[in-house]
């Protein structure tokens, strides 16, 4: 086929853009494929649906701001050649035919964010996603597997209090009892399904079968400052943490805080604090990358001249290990057990949340490895501390998941920021990754 | 004088009183003045105004159930032969005159409790007040002094929010300003002077010039543990401790719990759990009785997936000792600043609140110890950690105080109790009291 009218304009957009990049790019290696150019232009564009006055972007999943850019990026997937396909969650699904009767690689992230949050957070990979399919055609590379580019919906989780909904659903994670739930202004989830134009008595057709995935990959921004403190363009995932909570409630006995000897004190939120410390203490002790926080403190009856009687805190645990969270909690109770006898209160804490980590895929994680290694780009292998939808798409296929660098490792926050050329390698290193696997993996 | 109907009459209920009080007193040789049941039968009556269904009063001072408790003890000083005077801030004066022209002898204590208090804090030195009066009237025992039994108003401040209020606006440290003040309903404090038949153009009437009382005296419950753990009957109160209040605000940075590395974090709660710490350290680090509290923690954003950014706390301490609390204070700042320095955070302390102490004169307190001493009742020297009326006075005239024992030391509370027998004693310890400064005393 001869190169039409269209192509040599995109031909040339190719060489200005490639050009521009190594004249501006720290890496001039860089980008081999995809358009850093063309997909800021994207991402600019997105980032005008939501847009806050004062910056940011309030982009929430299942809201009408979300349904305006969810048709400006079905526009994009469309215009790249992709055929759509919405599943009755709201999925959205890009299809691209593969040269095999083969399972589908799928690749994506979502475009909803929190409230007052950034532009990075999602749209990164769901945008870089379709870049990879547009840099795809442009070389006019054949795959083996079907490609297939998704966006997922509310990732966030910011309307309906559940977040990786769209993604959970797919996965069989998330029942019918969703359909009932209503928002905060008594919209139920059924009714904004069919504002999406779709059927909420076809739910169970959002289930994805195992088998029909390859595999599943994700393009995200860091969110925390590793990469970007070290310098590296590109975070391979080893996996998305355990995240577990409690809620702990201390209580200790409420008095005159003038009256009662300060050695005769039950102060619920005197042993708190010393709770509070011993949940850094505990973190701290193991070698390894987890967290923990205590995020809230409650104090009653709370007034300054009387003793604290009760106080309620949450404890927050992550690690990629299940077994290492297990025994910091143990770790953690046992410190608390002894707050309890020193101070003369009782402690008790309630689960709250218990999500289990998701591993990504050795074969995966290699193949990024390599696809980085050949696009001449640093990479380092990390954890994802922060919830994805890949967590949930774990459970029905082999998963990776690529980072590039956030700045001062800041999200959910209109100061969220991932440079262009960081962007532009990330996108890149998902276009071979995709390539790699497409050869790689067996059918 | 021979004795009259009333006399005989009153002499049988001694007699029987006396017998009754020496066959179930655990101190047989008391009470020796004051009747022990006709004590009671007045406080069980008190008790009767604002009493909650659930237990324990609520009688707010200003207040239509505080009206109406105040005409039955007003009742009662008639019926001792006392003459009413109710000056502009509706504090109530019960004078009996003294042999000779010289300054007032007053002794009382307050009616009002707090939202669910109990039927002894304030009432058992009121109502033991009228006691002593009616213990002098039997005995026909004449002073030199003028004595006066007063009920100061509003000494919990929880109408109008401004505890010690009666004998605030007495000693001239509360004005004018407070006419119009609003209480939750919108009503002003004048229109509730005029509500009790009083004047609010008369206020400045109510302030009592230096010079006309010889000494003010007040039984008290100690609301603090001390005397009823000791088993001591009696407590000499060297004086009312000083208190300082400041309000702290911890500024560290708000991020997400799961990206930012443990050792990267600046959480403001982590520092203010350390600061709490601190105080109750500081505080321990002083020989002697003073007392510190954190009694409250706001925690923003507060929740527990981010990190706080933002912690809020009070900070009291309490010492009889004005420089010991300095010097506590300063202490407190200087951990302070070391937690800033270790967790990266900015601490900033104002103060709210700053009463200095109120010393008892040693000479009454020696007569308090000579009046225990000579009624067979064992005494302890201590502070009043809580605030009193007595701490206004004390601008007045030399000033004392009398402990008697709470159960568990528990006070604002339902639960409060006193004794029968500590009460008796108590008055009795009163009634002496009164007798030997009235006799020592230079005018």
């Amino acid at each position: 086929m001869l190169c039409d009218r269209r192509c040599w304009f995109m031909s040339l957009c190719l060489f200005l853009a490639a050009t521009l990049a190594s004249t501006t790019g720290a890496q001039s290696s860089l980008p081999q494929h995809v358009d850093s150019q063309r997909l800021q232009s994207t991402l600019t564009k997105l980032s005008e649906y939501g847009r806050n006055p004062d910056g940011g972007v309030t982009r929430l999943g299942y809201s009408e701001t979300d349904m305006a850019a969810r048709e400006y990026v079905i526009g994009l997937m469309k215009d790249a050649g992709l055929s759509i396909r919405i599943d009755p969650a709201g999925n959205i699904f890009g299809h691209r035919d593969g040269a095999e009767k083969l399972p589908i690689i799928l690749f994506g992230s979502h475009i909803d964010s929190v409230v007052h949050g950034g532009n990075y957070d999602g749209d990164v990979g769901a945008l870089g996603a379709i870049e990879v399919i547009r840099a795809l055609n442009e070389s006019r590379t054949p795959t083996r597997h079907p490609l297939e580019v998704v966006i997922w919906t509310n990732e966030e989780g910011n309307h309906f209090g559940i977040g990786t909904l769209g993604s959970g659903i797919a996965a069989g994670l998330i029942g019918r009892e969703i359909l009932d739930r209503k928002d905060d202004k008594g919209v139920t989830f059924s009714e904004w399904l069919r504002r999406y134009g779709l059927d909420p008595a076809a739910f169970g057709a959002a289930r994805i079968a195992k088998g029909a995935l390859a595999v599943s990959l994700e393009l995200h921004i860091e969110q925390g400052p590793t990469l970007y403190e070290k310098g590296i363009p590109i975070g391979v995932v080893q996996g998305i943490v355990a995240v577990r909570r409690w809620v702990c409630v201390v209580s200790g006995s409420a008095n005159h805080a003038g009256t009662t000897p300060i050695n005769r004190r039950h102060d619920a939120l005197v042993a708190a604090s010393k709770d509070v410390l011993a949940v850094r203490d505990v973190v701290r002790g193991e070698t390894g990358t987890q967290v923990g926080n205590v995020g809230m403190m409650k104090v009653e009856p709370g007034a300054p001249n009387v003793i604290p009687g009760r106080a309620e805190f949450p404890v927050e645990l992550r690690d990629l290990n299940d077994a290492k969270v297990e025994r910091m909690w143990d770790h953690v109770a046992e410190r608390f057990r002894q707050t309890d006898k020193d101070e003369g209160v009782e402690t008790h804490c309630q689960p709250t949340d218990e999500v289990n980590s998701a591993q990504s895929d050795t074969n995966v994680q290699a193949a990024i490895r390599d696809a980085a290694k050949s696009a001449g780009l640093a990479s380092l292998d990390l954890p994802s501390f922060a919830g994805q939808d890949s967590q949930n798409i774990a459970k029905l296929a082999p998963m990776g998941m690529i980072f590039i660098p956030s700045k001062d490792g800041i999200s959910h926050s209109p100061r969220e920021y991932s440079s262009p050329e960081d962007i532009a390698a990330g996108a890149e290193v998902l276009y071979r990754t995709v390539l790699l696997l497409d050869q790689r993996l067996e059918p």
